[in-house]
């Protein structure tokens, strides 16, 4: 979209601290009302396509990032820092992210359509025909993530999801990755003009600063909010929703610790072999993943003492990588920061020093129960591969901590046949904080499913009755309507009675 | 529920405005703390009761409430001044309600069960099992409705929602009806221990004020809120639900004026008839329904004058009836008065006149477009069976008009065959604006169904993805959950291999 000022600005490349070359619009106010006024519009039209239409949209968004090619590949290394390898695996991931939504709209579940058929002789009186379909919420603004330039970002999962329930987008941009945004939504202005959709379908905002988030929330044409990223961000978004004349829901993911219960079976049998696997997640991106296991307990003893030893030992192998901005990197240094100078931390192991810029060295640490249990810093997100082993005298004591965590995206478990009765009764505790449960893995991959769940209580996301990542994420942009004897012609095609849209239909 | 403090409060006949000779007990903040204490524990192991005891749990409260017999109906008919045949019949929406619920629970959709089977072989990377159910989001604040002293209120449609989804229910009983609602909850208790349940899956509170309730939604294991009543009302709840360290969803139904639009076709062949069924809806119950019709837009001309004369002398024969509480007729008065005094408001007709306390006389009025375009007072509910006309100069007013009407239950349009070209642009309208669109009806009769939605977009309610009637309702209460490759011994009944519980599955 044209800015109405000429303001621009450009993205940093985080491995050299160097702006990059090209400039981006900043968009203010009248961006907004524009994009919101568009977008209204488009609605009206937009939430009556059929799920074949909007399907072959989602569809043709998916074909047209790939065909931005190596182009869109090396803006997002550029503005990102990751690594090639991930970012094409996160092409691959918000594609397929786009297909499994289409095929979602095709099915037609979503539409949660109920048919109560007239009863004109019930006594004492008629039932009227009564007939329920799920409809897209309105307009929805999508805050771009720092941490998955595509897949949580532009044409990310909060976009597929609410394009799906027919609802219009207008977009954020992630500030830190403007070029690659742009690229993405030049891709998918291009599929809503292929299919012959309004304008208003997809509207793209940009600039630095937090006023134009801001203007977008308290729009009052947008129904709901969509975002990923810090507390502090989340927290804020929520606010300004629920202080609008209107408040609408914001579905803001967070922050989590997810984390990590290593039970007495497992330990003893695999205390190395674990030692290096959590390293693994704990540093996969620079540890900036939402899932990243930021908290470790288990029983002190041997066992443990091996599970450490490896990790520390796997850890200080590892080499140091890029983070995403310079930001995310100070602010992971005052975290480490924090528990290194802790009088009660104990610092296990830092991972190998790099002279580059915005560069994230992984940072282990341990601390007893006693202290976790006393300081409740030691429980708040380092944003990036810092996690803190907490040692428990016993089990109990583990179980103990284990129902104090606030709400989680996941918690996991590793356990061994030994362990079950244990792991039943931490299962329970587990399931009533987390949105996901893991046996015997690493919280850090999180499949794009009908089955997945990358949501939790609060504060791990502003609304536990939600995901923001597999196909239930459709959930959030829907209402329900219900049509009252409605004759047949004047029905959405859903409803009619000759159900020309083959949509799944619960008949009472 | 025994309270802490001795003190007590009697419930008012409003039929004579004199207290009712039975003291109920005044509960405070320990009492508030009991409960939720038990509820939190409670929680526990009801979340995980199989769908056979849940169904036969709601069965049993509903055999109990039929088994209270007279005793029910005589004090809920004295302390809310509804007739008995009303009373009778909503005692049989609540326990039809409750046993619908029973139905839902074992049918188990809403369990919503979802199985991505793990591929080892996968390329690049394998997928775990994921295994997804929604389970019970904890124990719920319910808080007694003033006009449905049964159906919603202690065993009403968000206590049996809730129940029905796994939650434990703090009920906080309505000030103007705690005889009635104690003795539903004595129902409730000895259906609990019947069926071998903890004492805390249902708790009962009663005093009159508004402290008790806050501190019900305060209390940090009390995990959502549902609530009918007024604006004013709903509002406070969810202010504080959001400044809770935790905030929690709030399910207020808070107000709604229900606008009925009679279409050129359908007023001019049947003024007359429409104007007295208009009134029959208007004034039943003293107009004390959420989905009182009061606003109704035409196009004024000779057949809207037919309309006029015809509800006019309809209500000018329809006698007063005894309202709620003293509050609720103190506020109708006052509300008919604001619009008594308009100088642009013409009153067209009253209901008869009574000597007796509390007595709710319809008023009917009508006002021009432009009058009624001016001035934002004319759009606010007044409660009870009151309604403006608003006269239109021309379809494209009466469209206009539409276009700008706030949240609400329920749009209502009458047409003819002719009417189809219009009825087919608002109905689009409506349908952004409305939770129940309906045709040739009268929006005040709300069966209890699947396609029921007794919900809308804020101000009718506070969370537009629901509803407070019908079984789609559970959905307020749930969570999703999913269990990455958790040992089937481990995992719940619902996600076991076997399916023990035979509950539907989308498997992937």
């Amino acid at each position: 979209m044209n800015a109405t000022s000429s303001a621009s600005f450009r993205g940093i490349d985080p491995a050299t601290g160097k702006p990059l070359d090209a400039e981006h619009p900043v968009h203010g106010p009248g961006d907004v009302e524009r994009a919101c006024t568009l977008a209204a519009t488009a609605f009206r039209t937009y939430r009556e396509t059929s799920p074949a239409q909007r399907a072959a949209f989602l569809e043709a968004i998916a074909e047209r990032i790939l065909r931005t090619g190596d182009r869109l590949l090396d803006i997002a290394c550029a503005e990102s820092g990751l690594p090639a390898a991930r970012i094409l695996g996160e092409r691959g991931r918000t594609v397929g992210q786009l297909r499994l939504f289409a095929e979602v709209v095709r099915a037609g579940d979503w539409v949660d359509v109920r048919i109560d058929p007239a009863l004109p002789d019930r006594q004492p009186a008629p039932r009227s025909d009564l007939r329920l379909r799920k409809v897209g919420i309105g307009p929805v603004a999508v805050f771009g993530a720092s941490n998955f330039p595509l897949a949580f970002s532009t044409a990310g999962g909060d976009t597929a999801s609410a394009l799906a329930a027919g609802c219009p987008v207008v977009l954020k941009a992630h500030p830190a990755h403007p070029g690659t945004s742009a690229l993405v939504a030049a891709a998918i202005a291009d599929a809503v003009a292929a299919c012959g959709l309004p304008e208003g379908v997809f509207q793209h905002l940009s600039g630095p600063g937090n006023a134009l988030g801001s203007a977008l929330v308290r729009d009052p044409r947008i129904k709901a909010v969509a975002f990923t990223g810090s507390r502090a961000g989340g927290l804020a978004l929520v606010a300004l929703a629920a202080a609008r004349p209107e408040p609408i829901p914001v579905y803001a993911e967070m922050s989590s610790v997810n984390p990590v219960f290593l039970l007495p079976g497992a330990l003893t049998a695999k205390a190395e072999a674990l030692g290096e696997a959590f390293i693994g997640s704990l540093t996969l991106g620079a540890g900036q993943f939402c899932t990243n296991p930021g908290l470790v307990f288990a029983v002190a003893g041997e066992a443990l003492a091996r599970f450490e030893a490896a990790a520390a030992a796997s850890l200080a192998r590892t080499r140091a990588a890029t983070m995403l901005t310079s930001g995310i990197h100070a602010a992971y240094e005052r975290g480490i920061e924090r528990l290194a100078v802790h009088g009660e931390v104990q610092q296990l192991a830092r991972g190998c020093a790099s002279d580059g810029e915005n560069q994230g060295r992984g940072a282990l640490f341990a601390v007893d129960a006693a202290t976790f249990r006393a300081d409740p810093a030691l429980r708040e997100e380092v944003f990036g591969a810092a996690s803190i082993i907490v040692r428990c005298a016993d089990l109990e004591t583990l179980m103990a901590l284990a129902g104090e965590i606030e709400g989680q995206l996941t918690g996991t478990m590793h356990l061994d046949r030994d362990d079950h009765e244990t792991a039943r009764r931490l299962l329970g505790l587990l399931e009533d904080r987390c949105g996901r449960v893991l046996v015997n893995g690493w919280p850090t991959g999180v499949e794009v499913c009908h089955a997945m769940v990358h949501g939790g209580p609060f504060p791990a996301t502003s609304d536990v009755r939600s995901t923001s990542v597999g196909s239930l994420a459709i959930e959030r942009f829907l209402r329900p309507v219900c049509y009252q004897d409605v004759p047949d012609d004047l029905l959405p095609p859903a409803l009619r009675r000759s159900n020309p849209l083959q949509l799944p239909r619960r008949e009472g």
